[in-house]
């Protein structure tokens, strides 16, 4: 084993955010040593995610490194971590498990209440940062932080992986394509047969699309509002694309005279308050499911008529896909391995860590699905 | 077998609303014979249901008979009817079970596309009134109106039962009772050693708490702004009473402290859009269920903020408890003979059918939980 260097300040080069929506800055950051259960992580690759996107351009909290879809090498680990050992390859999660709180003891629950989302950019254990910029602090986002080389996350959010995994590839499950098949899969439980109508064909639905093909879905239905997302959505079963725009009438009556009443799951991919009342009408009476994974970016207040309810709808959220992160994501690194699902097919860009503004550009004109982003060797 | 009368107008008796909230009137109104695949009906006894009340301040369809909780005789069968003959004992029901559309051949819905929910006051078959006054049309309520001595029914709507079973107490059985057990029941499926939060301490609530004692719920809290409904649900199953009024602090914060992080299920039952938003905050990230059961009198648009599904929360709605009526209702008649369930219990008031705008004002002034009115005899 490799003697620790959890001693020792990195300085390294992170992409910084220093005010909403404006370029990234490549600046020189410290990285401090983790601390008690925690790890610093070489990070490999970070794919963008459309709520690092969306909260680049939203949120308060700055100077900041964003990016929390990655791949990694641990490169030290702090006090007490018995888990994982330098040079383990490691995956990132946004949400940690810390295996012992009433939802994680629960087994039905991937909303940790210790490590759970963090939203205002400090580290769970001492609400400080681990990053600073000639001692002053620069802040993390979603607990990860992986648009520098090195990062320091909790123990709990991290998961260790297989290093036959190439690592290049295997960021997207860290939170995207997890969260589309696990919201097709745990959240939803598509069953075979049925219809389902997915809002958004970025990375996140078609996931999902993936997520209701292997489970048997007979008609898969994808709604966008770029016509260029049809060609891609062929490949990962959607049946048949449908652009809003296309039509005078409302989608969801539109949805309703396709599938004799409306289908029987629909998907928010979105990140649109108003899409998840699209979504809600657009599924069936009785049993009609909508699931919302999207993060919205405006309005965050959620509004849907009672009698969408009153007729046995039911309206489900989840964030990462319903997947307990540290229990759950090594068997889907081996789904991966076993040519079960498709993740490759998702990276439509690869770039260099010092292009990543140029990531941010692809993805706020829609024309990427995932970029990797390839830190220095 | 009594001669059919099913081609002769009856005349007779029945509380007819002329205007939005003003006192019914009693009036001498027709009753047209029941045409192919209707039923006409001498109502026995109906009972008193909160939609009643808010349909008759709130609705615009005027002149018209509202109750739709309701037992009694077949009078004279429709042509083709071949299930209901004369002297059959019955419950009316607001939403029919046609047995053939996609909704009731799913076998998990109760949302019949044919015999759903009638909003325009008229029979399905034919969207006439049966009743009428000096020949002018008197419209039908939630396809039953019962506040009439005689009432015409799709035999859609109307369901047959045991004819030992009392009645004068069977009535709760044809809305609130069942739609309380079916939600604890057949909508939430309330897991063994769960908590449970009740939001309105109603027919409807106790209902629910009753049916979440019987699957096992370790702890049942009410919550009410009448102080007075918390002497009766105890005697349901009621742990903790809640007056929202005794606290400073919004009630989902009291219930989360109360409960480590929230409830597993909410349930709201007072029909108020604001409240099904305050039930899905006063239940547990994760797996927290919150199921709307009540009709809201107000603002029928229901909102939550995205954050509250995204952590895994679960809003669903239903109607009559999810009871497919024709084949589940019998069941529950079966398990009332059985004692197996408590209906007497929630009978507070009985009324002759002369005094009904009695009964309107007791629910009113919240007095009553089901005040049964007896037709004459």
């Amino acid at each position: 084993m490799p003697p620790s260097s959890s001693d020792k300040v990195i300085i390294c080069k992170a992409a910084v955010a220093w005010v909403a929506g404006e370029e990234l800055v490549m600046e020189e950051v410290e990285v401090a040593p983790p601390q008690p259960h925690e790890i610093r992580i070489k990070v490999i690759c970070t794919s963008l995610c459309g709520s690092d996107l969306s909260a680049w351009e939203s949120q308060t909290i700055f100077p900041r490194i964003f990016g929390h879809e990655a791949s990694g090498v641990v490169e030290s680990i702090g006090e007490g971590v018995t888990e994982f050992k330098e040079g383990d390859h490691v995956l990132t999660v946004f949400t940690g498990e810390c295996m012992n709180c009433r939802q994680c003891k629960s087994n039905r629950s991937n909303v940790c209440s210790v490590l759970g989302l963090e939203r205002r950019g400090l580290m769970h254990s001492d609400q400080k940062t681990r990053f600073s910029i000639k001692g002053k602090p620069v802040y993390h986002y979603c607990a990860v932080s992986s648009f520098s080389e090195y990062t320091v996350v909790h123990s709990g959010c991290a998961v260790k992986v297989d290093p036959q995994a190439p690592l290049e590839k295997l960021c997207l499950l860290s939170c995207g394509v997890a969260t589309g098949l696990g919201a097709a899969w745990n959240v939803a439980d598509v069953s075979r047969g049925s219809t389902v109508v997915i809002f958004g064909l970025g990375t996140l639905g078609l996931s999902v699309a993936q997520g209701a093909k292997l489970k048997g879905a007979a008609r898969v239905i994808g709604v966008d509002i770029n016509p260029e997302k049809a060609i891609k959505a062929k490949d990962f079963g959607v049946h048949e694309f449908l652009n809003p725009k296309d039509f005078q009438e409302p989608i969801p009556q539109v949805i309703k005279k396709m599938t004799d009443g409306g289908a029987d799951y629909c998907f928010e991919c979105v990140g649109d308050a108003g899409v998840v009342t699209t979504a809600l009408q657009s599924c069936c009476d009785g049993w009609g499911l909508t699931v919302t994974l999207g993060v919205p970016k405006g309005k965050p207040e959620i509004s849907a008529h009672y009698g969408l309810l009153l007729t046995g709808r039911t309206l489900k959220g989840t964030m990462f896909g319903g997947w307990r992160p540290k229990s759950d994501l090594p068997s889907l690194v081996d789904k991966y391995l076993n040519k079960e699902i498709q993740v490759d097919e998702l990276i439509t860009h690869n770039l260099p860590f010092e292009n990543i503004n140029e990531a941010f550009n692809l993805m706020k004109e829609g024309k990427c699905l995932r970029c990797v982003i390839h830190m220095p060797k």
